[in-house]
């Protein structure tokens, strides 16, 4: 038996979009499901005491320049959103809705959102894009609206970043396997190194 | 006609000490060189505002993790020191002492002296340290032990961090190539991805 890899990811990171169009293949690689997690970096940053990385002198111009090498490098389309980095509450109440119903078209709206905007220059910040993204993936819009609109979504959103605080989640992607964290893209290959010494070990 | 990869590290960085050990095979495959640039986190961290890692809440204790773990994945011999981190000014003006007199026996120190720190548990602020390390290396020691004091090592070096700032320099390790900027030991993968398809591009 083997767990899902844990996914966490704010819909404002770059890095979390660029994992976010990589988890797939590499829990297929290492014979995993994924569980997506949608969680607000807000909270978390306020309790490090820092700031979003492209507000940080001299390390903010780097991670603009990185971002959009990194994808480069890796074939994903990317285009740096004019406004950005924003709020993403409202996208990570719909995907926790759509998730709550149907993991894989929750998983797929994620997707969806991420790719309109990082590389659709869409403001995923207005209800009709994520509505209309909604629609794309197959969902019942209408009952989107009302759903994540909700208290009971309102309140799930805060107690899983609370929750993932918790387990010591603190950046996005962010992902645990077997309760091993990685922060990072960049620690993908990180990920299928210690699977592989990990499944050896047992 | 290739350049060398410029190396910047401070010899207090547990990713710069990865990235060491690793430096010398990286520039080989890409047919390369390597120019050795101690430099001082201190000064960078003061203009970024921000604090050692394992000083950040939440973070700190994944980084002391993610040490550990990367030198394991990478079959990198590693103990986290009792002092850490620490003011690496001694070890870094000898470093340059070394490297004005002698490239390869400056870098050959330096790699001694992330050894001594990451994995064998010395104390590299102490000048006895710092000489016997030299000393290892084939390095003269008496020399070393004036010349490192001198007040044009300490203005070199005071230099090299401004310049290395002026580049974009703020962490370590910290690669240049070609003008391009790379950070952190998790991009050496990327240095080889861009390396290649920039050859390809020419």
């Amino acid at each position: 038996m083997t767990t899902p890899l844990e996914f966490y990811f704010d819909f404002s990171s770059p890095y979390g979009y660029l994992a976010s169009t990589q988890i797939d293949s590499l829990a297929a690689e290492l014979g995993r499901g994924v569980s997506w997690h949608p969680i607000l970096l807000g909270p978390m940053f306020q309790a490090m005491g820092s700031v979003p990385l492209v507000q940080v002198p001299l390390k903010g111009k780097y991670a603009l320049h990185d971002f959009e090498r990194t994808a480069r490098l890796f074939n994903i389309p990317y285009a740096t959103p004019e406004a950005f980095p924003i709020s993403t509450v409202a996208a990570a109440r719909a995907t926790l809705f759509l998730l709550r119903h149907d993991k894989a078209l929750g998983a797929d709206f994620a997707k969806r959102i991420f790719t309109a905007y990082f590389a659709q220059g869409k403001d995923i910040r207005e209800l009709p894009v994520i509505l209309e993204t909604a629609a794309q993936a197959g969902a019942d819009s209408d009952a989107l609206a009302a759903g994540m609109a909700g208290d009971d979504i309102k309140n799930e959103l805060k107690k899983n970043v609370a929750d993932a605080m918790a387990r010591g989640v603190f950046g996005s992607p962010f992902v645990i396997i077997d309760d091993e964290p990685f922060w990072g893209f960049d620690r993908f290959p990180h990920i299928k190194m210690w699977a592989k010494s990990h499944h050896h070990a047992n």
